[in-house]
């Protein structure tokens, strides 16, 4: 299944204003030298999962020589954002034809044991981290242009010639990020996986912190509104970063669909300009995103002047996408409104709860503004919503949630009916416990949905089980051997990728990186960690 | 069968003053902008040759996009050298991945039907013209960095994404060479054919110079000693660029074997250094070549100056070379001698003769320079040598040279020894026209040792056979499509290749540029074209 949507001739409405206010927040990168702490080889092990070992120390790398059909692993250590460079030196007579060359970046170390000729997914191959290289002069000092994200980078020698071969010297990534970890206090909790949790949490964050936030470093590198409402909230639990919320706000603010709707995903390269994509919550988000910003940073000058187009994403969904029920129209299979990846998903019942979730973000922003015709509207519209909802996806017999023309049952139905507070306290309490009990076949499939899921079991006063389902998805991706989290996790199908391959699935996947601020605002103020 | 030298600890013997004299004639090269005259497509037909079909022109292309496995072919129009730029512009929604292009650069159309993964050639697959691009930033304008030889160029989008696909605008190829065609006069006979084969002669060499005579822009694109011989004596009867000979000459003059053997091939990137490749034959015509500049130049200095190493590569053969027979030691195997490329070509007597032809030249410069020394001591050598390789290379039953333990006959065996003048003019008039109606199986494989045979038929006086041979050989490769003559042409096997694959074979080779040099100097002082 292809999600993704084409408008021919788009139209797009600008604010050239708030275009500039965002270039002007364009933040200046900071450069560190990273070199790598070790050579490896990587295997496939009978359960198909990749090994490392260690082949060397880098203080070997100067005798080793490399000729044709050689490969070198070198692991940086931890994940990298950055640009490479290196040495290629030519040992034996002098060199009579180009060096050739094949890098490969890898996140994770199984990306080395793929071939990248086997892809067949719908994305686009060309996110595939693999170059080639021809030298033709050498010694080179080669500064690779392009960024890649790894943590692995595999030189793999092609062809030098019967004549010469090769030593590599100096290797490095310059790697960057907007923010500095140095800023940020360790958690310093006694559980050392909690601990670890977050500070892979920050690095993902770090490393997703670039021009803007990107969603992902190797794949997508934009930004989306979806991740962007996660990444803000983590950061305004460590880096501080404001400037670069109120970029990204302006940035949507700046150039939306023709009819006012806030486009899903902004491209910032060669120059600013909105995705033909259109998702209901994502447009939406667009006000929690911008309360969460206000309420973090006490800027009421962006509250008070993005509070219009927050607001006109609720009117659109509230005039164009209900029916005479006031429930959602299903849109299918169209990438209409995303939730969670994930096979055969219905988005009806969820797409209705996100807007109600949305609302109460609405007034409160409408409270700190005094816009009293806005509270009273949209108080009323709320209870037409949550009453529809109860209506009609509401399913006694199940005490569940149903979704869509099959009354299909979800988790991510269930978790954005909590989140929407349909029900109080305590019904979603057992609602959530009981969807635990039953746990729905359509499950969660990325740390996204989780987060939600968090959300939720928090909403329940379930802080503790957060806690553990915490250990039990982020903690077994540590355990998996995570860096930094991923975009997808399946811990029932750890291959699943919802693009037709896992090769272009992405490892610094921003819209993981919760744990911290899980942690870091609900359990602090707890005293439980 | 891989021929190429390796010495390990390899020491040489430099002349700075000498590499200061060549790095100061270095050339500033001009450059022409170029663009392909029109959008092509090739298939193999039945008998597995390539052929083109027109596919468009080029003011089509702003109406054509590219997405994912689409393929475009330029064709320029003619043989190029140079660096190729193009601009990619998207087209479609915003484009949300990189586009990842592939490149093939091809001198002639067969070498897109191949796939570079089949090569299995001993010469390294680096020298095979291809190169993938990942365009991160969209539109781009490219600028490929390395130099290609080709007139067609291939683009093949390996992927864009399904949201987007690729325009291409402002194709060009920044030509280059050290030399400008307008500055020949054409050859104006009255056989097209002959015009022809002199125009792809002077292409053929005007690609070929570049900062030295390279043997072949495609592969190698180095200074080769017996390449260069041929190469300045078109370059007399044309471009008339004494400088860039002088400065090859003090080149192989400046860096030599710590013995003062000069090297068989010179390196100038990324600083001058003589291969640790020693060919006989090649470190002889140093002399010849030297001779020929003084007489086409008239620069007595450089004669004066260099003259004494043209004398010891004479010497060091004669101390050496010889066992006590006064014949060649034949070294079987080792790549010690060229003549040609072919399998099994024994190279005991025509070293020899190669040994005897040098001593002429010799001579000639002794003459030159009063060296009354020289000159009886080359005599008696001279003699010497003859009656030796007429004593054991002669079978006089066969009427025939032989070569080596095997006693094998061959054309470069009987093409050399008649160039050395073992026999008068009319006696080897008989022995020519014998090995023609004989035809032995070790053939002429390459055009420069076609060039031998065309000038051992013009020193038989045969000036009409040569020019009909000249016809077959040089003409045929015209009709098989040459835009400039090929480093390899067997016209009995056309795909042949002595690297194992014809992937590698060059078809801009520079020692195939002689039909200019023989048409010039040998039929117009016949006035007979």
């Amino acid at each position: 299944m292809a999600s993704f949507s084409r408008i021919e001739n788009f139209q797009v409405k600008t604010n050239q204003a708030f275009l500039d206010k965002a270039a002007a927040l364009e933040p200046v990168l900071n450069k560190r030298v990273i070199r790598p702490e070790r050579l490896i080889t990587v295997e496939e092990n009978p359960y198909h999962e990749a090994v490392v070992h260690e082949a060397a120390e880098m203080s070997e790398l100067p005798k080793m020589s490399f000729g044709k059909g050689d490969k070198v692993i070198f692991d940086f250590g931890d994940h990298q954002v950055g640009y490479v460079s290196f040495t290629a030196v030519p040992v034996g007579s002098h060199y009579d034809a180009p060096a050739y060359l094949r890098m490969k970046f890898a996140e994770i170390p199984s990306e080395l044991l793929e071939d990248s000729e086997d892809y067949d997914g719908w994305l686009s191959r060309s996110w595939i981290q693999e170059d080639t290289l021809h030298l033709d002069i050498l010694p080179s000092a080669v500064h690779l242009p392009r960024r890649y994200a790894f943590r692995y980078m595999q030189i793999e020698v092609l062809d030098t010639s019967p004549k010469y071969s090769l030593t590599l010297r100096n290797i490095y990534c310059d790697y960057v990020s907007a923010v500095e970890m140095n800023v940020v206090e360790p958690l310093n909790s006694d559980d050392e996986l909690l601990n670890r949790m977050d500070r892979v949490s920050i690095k993902t964050l770090m490393d997703c912190m670039q021009s803007v936030f990107e969603d992902g470093v190797k794949r997508d590198r934009r930004l989306w509104l979806g991740d962007l409402r996660l990444q803000a909230r983590a950061n305004y639990e460590t880096f501080r970063n404001y400037d670069m919320v109120k970029r990204c706000l302006y940035l949507f603010a700046g150039m939306t669909f023709e009819d006012g709707r806030i486009g899903a995903c902004f491209f910032h390269e060669p120059d600013l300009r909105v995705d033909d994509t259109y998702l209901m919550d994502y447009a939406l988000f667009f006000g929690p995103t911008l309360c969460d910003y206000y309420e973090a940073s006490g800027d009421l000058e962006t509250l008070k002047e993005l509070y219009p187009q927050a607001m006109e994403q609720i009117d659109i969904c509230w005039d164009t996408m209900l029916d005479d029920r006031k429930i959602v129209i299903d849109k299918g299979d169209e990438f209409w409104c995303f939730l969670d990846w994930g096979e055969g998903l219905n988005k009806q019942a969820g797409a209705q709860a996100v807007l109600i979730y949305t609302m109460r973000y609405a007034i409160r922003m409408a409270n700190v503004l005094g816009d009293q015709e806005r509270i009273r509207k949209t108080e009323e519209q709320m209870e037409i919503l949550k009453a529809a909802a109860l209506e009609n996806f509401w399913d006694e017999k199940q005490k569940l949630f149903v979704s869509g023309e099959n009354r299909q049952v979800s988790w991510a139905t269930q978790i954005w009916m909590i989140l929407a507070r349909v029900f109080d306290k305590e019904k979603s309490r057992e609602l959530i416990l009981h969807t635990m009990q039953v746990n729905p076949r359509i499950r969660m499939v990325t740390p996204y949905m989780y987060h939600h899921y968090m959300d939720a079991l928090i909403r329940c006063g379930e802080d503790e089980l957060a806690l553990e389902e915490m250990k039990r998805y982020w903690g077994e991706m540590i355990l998996d051997g995570a860096d930094t989290f991923w975009e997808l996790y399946n811990p029932y199908n750890k291959h699943e990728s919802p693009y037709g391959s896992s090769m272009v699935n992405s490892y610094c996947h921003a819209w993981s990186c919760t744990p911290t601020y899980l942690l870091r605002k609900f359990y602090r103020k707890n005293g439980k960690i």
